[in-house]
């Protein structure tokens, strides 16, 4: 008794699992039902793995093990301990005879490329796939169905990846900033590599693995040609080494100048044959080192980023001569579609579409376009990028921002599964089938919002982001309330209470956001640079379509911008089956009202409001709304590890300070402008527009210093 | 026994108590002996603290409880739990019973500021301060005696620290980075304070705490006028909240020219009526938020920092105007002596001397000049300031460094107790009491190495130097070789030959690392910018002493500088007693000999070989006890968890790597210049001169990208 006693004692000194939000959604509470517990052991006594041996398939079976230890506080065996005995049986088609005698009446189709079943027969549970990476991803679907106490024998399910790549994107630099980081610094500590290997990589690659992600650029877009150098090379072969187990591939950003930065030529033109062969020789030596490296994920010809421009060329003459180079090896090019002109144009909505088109057909096989999910630029709400629907000859990466870099960063709580629910599910030909967004792509890839933050997200609630980022990836049409509620599950134990409120707070999350920042289809309103707090009336930078001003032209009598055919006609780059509905503000979805359309401020919307009365309302409700996800929140309070629940409560108080300041400064000048008093119910900002004005945070994190 | 089997298996999934580092020297390992174990529960069943409830008071019992917590398995009561119970008694002479008991018979004396007795009386520990802080450092020393199984009835001991002022200096920037740090980047999350308090602080307050340190200053000496600015000072405000139950006070850095950055004045001039009345009234706005706050540290006219030299006004006309603002509230000014001039003059070893004398007695009485250990920067190994022993009318900080700038940064493992121990027992006056460093000074300071690492300094074993900086700063005269066994104990559980391993490590790697870098009293020969590497050949740097090669000006026929009177007379800056010594190279310590002469290859040395032949023997017996300290190391495989022990076998594995890089790299260059083969023993550089010298690190960690 004594002995146990002190055992207690010191398990209640350890941190808790999950209390510092390390673990993540893999925290794996054990079952404190003990009939519960021991029926799942009962069930799940050992771990029978016919998988060839192969890493990831090992790496399956530990992960399955260790899981499973700590879920069921006892150790499976490797295969059955006596006559009689259940447990699980995993591996590959053709290699284990239990999964034969299960096959032979069952009809498992080609389970294709890291696709599983999990199954539960004749008291046993099996997970079977066609090669070692499905038995990963269905040794951490095992794991989460045990964590939610899902009934055993109710498996029967058969998963494949919607798509092949499943990519997350770092910005982070050589020197260890992160460009829109907020959770810290960049967790690759490129200095000491190849010889320390942080543990912080190896739960990286067990996260992200957990979640489907199959592929990371550990480089930022805006590129180093230093990466290319040989001891960089055996730094970035040290990381591909840890994540290969996990079914992660490496890749790198390509900086185009590479081969004069680097290789000391005097051209980086892609027809060039010396600049061909630099190319070809320096895959070569990254093959060498990383048989099953990636490929290139390229910005070029972009914010000042070196490209085929230079040299009259194209994207596509850019991109087919790395495509060419890497695809002996397999390896894929990703080139960023996110171009805008030099100079400001007609409207920067229209200049992806315009620079892109011209070219579907003419990438190579090996290349992917990679598109934001809106043509400007991330923010709360973009109306889908007709691009999507117009290089039907060309593979296309969406591009999905994790990071908060327009959502209120490190400090604002937004359940942004509910963006990407609305991104995917767009339906940009809704007189055919085949034309929502999910199904016109090849591929996600996300802007990484992880960091040196010992939760690695820095706001704890940037954990549901990254999450809900793998789960779509894998499962793009899965609804973002199931994703909230899994990921709360996972994270925060299993007191459907605790599960149900962090649901509620994810799902208002962003429609606050969206309403006390950015409401009724306003954008790009964020103070310049660092993109922190609101700063709609700057209007003073060297070009046009870097202010704010340009993106809502707020007059006396009007506000928005005209998309139209009255405007800059960007509508007109939509399949017009879609762009139907936009063309008359009257039939506008009233959240992307002033993303199409000029309208007065007397306008009247549907509901019966004025355009300036509804604006004002929606800045107060989103600061109502923060208010209710706070309300929600300290419920919790005893439900929740007082850490976490310490955490989160810290910067529910920022958020809502934020969201006033967001409402207070915006209405403030809206109505300095309009020259209408604000509406009843919405509270005189304490603070002149001279005031907001004024303030600078010449630190504010993920941009160099902004003086 | 199930239930004692799955809490067994749980606590094997947590952590392990200091298995990531972070737990530093705080481990508390349960003592695993059952016997002993209950010896030392019988003898503290519970703390009895008469403390008046102060918040300090509480901490110092809090920690107590926490600690005996971890270490016996079992919470303390709070006060006798039944008649003939043995304990704790806590308390501040005359406010508790069983603490006068003792005093009238036993006679402690008045233990001033922070000082406390801990003895064993009649079966009870009793801890008496004179005041509440001395109770927290009290409780630290009981915890170590715990964790280091002492005799409890051998308490009995009386301690008070040599200086009030023990601080640490952060280099830490508002953006986040760290100068000269390797341990990541800044803890101090400035944008989201003053809402979001991270654990890491109250975690910060601790350790520092546990080692007697009183004071930090958490901004760079390359100061940041925004730190005034009234959202920073709140900032401040709630670290300084955290610190102080701690007994920790917090200081800023004060940038000279704040008056016009911040406060829009035309002039910084100290005598400037406008400017005095700034600096009261921002001294004022600090005070109202932090009643205790520390005071500020100044960086002035050096290194491009702004100062009074500006307006024609000394340094001690520009301390005086802030000391006089602090004065009544209490607080101090560190004013730095690490000055030198704009323009390479004869010998930089020189200028601050000769800077400050003249101003000795000038400031006002609460001002403190900081003084780096030796006239240089923080090299290997200086020769100490000849400034500590020159103004005999001025309170002197020493000022060393923790962060390993040109000690091998992150990746070396270098015990600085070993060079702390030289320094403080440096005699300056041998010929006359009272002349060692440690008597000549009332406070110290140490710059840093502590950052967002998970393990706090980067280098695992950064932390023995973090513990032995606080250690030294209370009893400046303990020996380097008990703390390193101290630190071992404490760090690594209490297994007498793990113990001894480490102290051993230690020992050696000091010297190891002098030799291997800078034997002989070579000096200033890294690499420039980031002083990560060799670079002894630099020489073509816009100021002379700008150079590596200044340092040892090596030529076909001799190397060294001369600081005797046919050089530089750096030396008559000494005391007569102290410099004679030095005078002539062979009565000089070998370990000094070029930083004070300038010497043939051929000189022959006492142990029969010549300069040039040493040279060559120092650098590889450097690279060869790198070796040693490796094989200590992997002979304690299994003794050391898993994760610490990978993690410095790795790091041991860089050190070996750039020890060899620093022999190679600078003997094959000084072999270049005198034209002399490498001794016997010595391997040949597996590159070429122009090779080493080719070797770029532009994100070397520290500064700003080196490019």
């Amino acid at each position: 008794m004594r002995t146990l006693l002190w055992i207690i004692v010191i398990c209640l000194s350890c941190p808790l699992a999950g209390s510092d939000g390390y673990a993540l959604w893999l925290g794996h509470q054990l079952i404190e039902d003990s009939i519960v517990r021991q029926d799942y052991r009962a069930a799940l006594t050992f771990i029978d793995g016919s998988t060839g041996g192969g890493e990831v398939a090992t790496t399956a079976t530990n992960e399955l093990r260790r899981g499973l230890s700590e879920l069921l506080g006892v150790q499976p065996l490797r295969g059955p301990g006596e006559a009689g005995a259940h447990g699980i049986y995993l591996g590959l088609r053709g290699r284990s005879a239990r999964l034969d005698h299960y096959l032979a009446t069952a009809d498992v189709p080609d389970l294709g490329s890291e696709g599983y079943h999990l199954v539960y027969h004749d008291g046993d549970v099996l997970l079977l796939a066609d090669d070692e990476p499905g038995l990963l991803y269905g040794a951490f679907d095992l794991l989460r169905q045990v964590q939610a106490l899902t009934d055993l024998r109710s498996l029967n399910r058969t998963e494949q990846p919607a798509y092949a790549h499943r990519i997350l994107n770092h910005w982070d630099n050589l020197d260890g900033t992160v460009e829109r980081g907020y959770a810290g610094f960049s967790i690759w500590n490129w200095h000491q590599l190849p010889e320390y290997i942080d543990q912080r990589y190896v739960d990286y690659a067990r996260a992200n693995a957990s979640i489907g992600i199959n592929g990371t650029v550990v480089t930022n877009v805006n590129a180093n040609s230093l990466i290319f150098r040989e001891d960089y090379l055996d730094k970035a072969k040290a990381l591909a080494d840890i994540f290969r187990p996990y079914g992660i591939k490496l890749y790198l950003t390509a900086r185009f100048s590479s081969p004069m930065e680097l290789g000391g030529l005097d051209t980086a033109d892609p027809l060039d044959p010396a600049v061909i062969a630099w190319w070809k020789e320096k895959v070569e030596e990254i093959y060498a080192r990383i048989p099953d490296f990636g490929g290139f994920l390229v910005k070029a010809n972009s914010e000042g980023q070196p490209g085929p421009w230079e040299y009259g060329r194209t994207h596509a003459e850019g991109a087919n001569v790395l495509a060419d180079a890497l695809a002996p090896h397999g390896g894929i090019v990703v080139w960023r579609a996110f171009v805008y002109s030099d100079e400001a144009g007609r409207d920067r909505f229209r200049e992806a579409y315009d620079e892109f088109t011209p070219l579907d057909g003419r990438f190579r096989n090996n290349v992917l376009v990679q598109i934001k999910n809106g043509p400007i630029d991330f923010q709360p709400r973009e109306p889908v990028s007709p691009l999507f629907a117009a290089m039907p000859r060309t593979p296309l990466m969406l591009e999905l921002q994790i990071t908060k870099e327009y959502l209120g960063q490190g400090t604002h709580l937004v359940g942004l599964a509910s963006m990407y629910e609305e991104v995917l599910g767009t339906d940009l030909r809704p007189t055919e089938p085949g034309g929502e967004v999910h199904q016109l792509i090849s591929g996600i890839a996300g802007v990484s919002n992880i960091g040196t933050a010992r939760n690695w997200t820095g706001n704890l609630f940037g954990q549901a982001d990254w999450f809900a980022f793998g789960r779509l990836a894998w499962a793009p049409q899965t609804a973002a309330r199931e994703i909230f509620a899994e990921w709360a599950g996972l994270t925060f134990g299993r007191d459907p209470e605790v599960i149900d409120s962090i649901t509620q707070m994810l799902a208002l999350s962003y429609p606050a956001c969206v309403n006390y920042m950015t409401p009724l289809g306003l954008h790009h309103i964020m103070n310049t640079g660092h993109h922190y707090g609101p700063g709609p009336w700057i209007d003073d930078l060297g070009r046009a379509d870097w202010n704010p001003y340009y993106y809502h032209g707020a007059t006396r009598d009007s506000i928005g911008f005209d998309r139209t055919s009255t405007g800059s006609d960007a509508l007109s780059q939509y399949p017009e089956g879609f762009a139907r509905r936009y063309a008359d503000p009257a039939t506008t979805p009233e959240k992307f009202l002033l993303w199409f359309h000029r309208l007065p401020w007397d306008y009247e919307l549907a509901g019966g409001n004025t355009l300036w009365r509804e604006l004002g309302l929606r800045y107060q409700l989103g600061v109502e709304q923060v208010g209710e996800m706070a309300d929600i929140w300290s419920g919790l309070e005893g439900r929740i590890d007082a850490e976490r629940f310490r955490h989160v409560s810290q910067h529910l108080a920022i958020q809502q300070r934020e969201a006033e300041w967001w409402r207070d400064a915006c209405l403030a000048y809206f109505r300095s402008v309009s020259g209408r008093p604000l509406p009843e119910g919405v509270p005189a900002p304490p603070q002149t527009l001279e005031e907001y004005k004024a303030l600078t945070y010449p630190y504010a994190p993920g941009i160099r210093p902004q003086w």
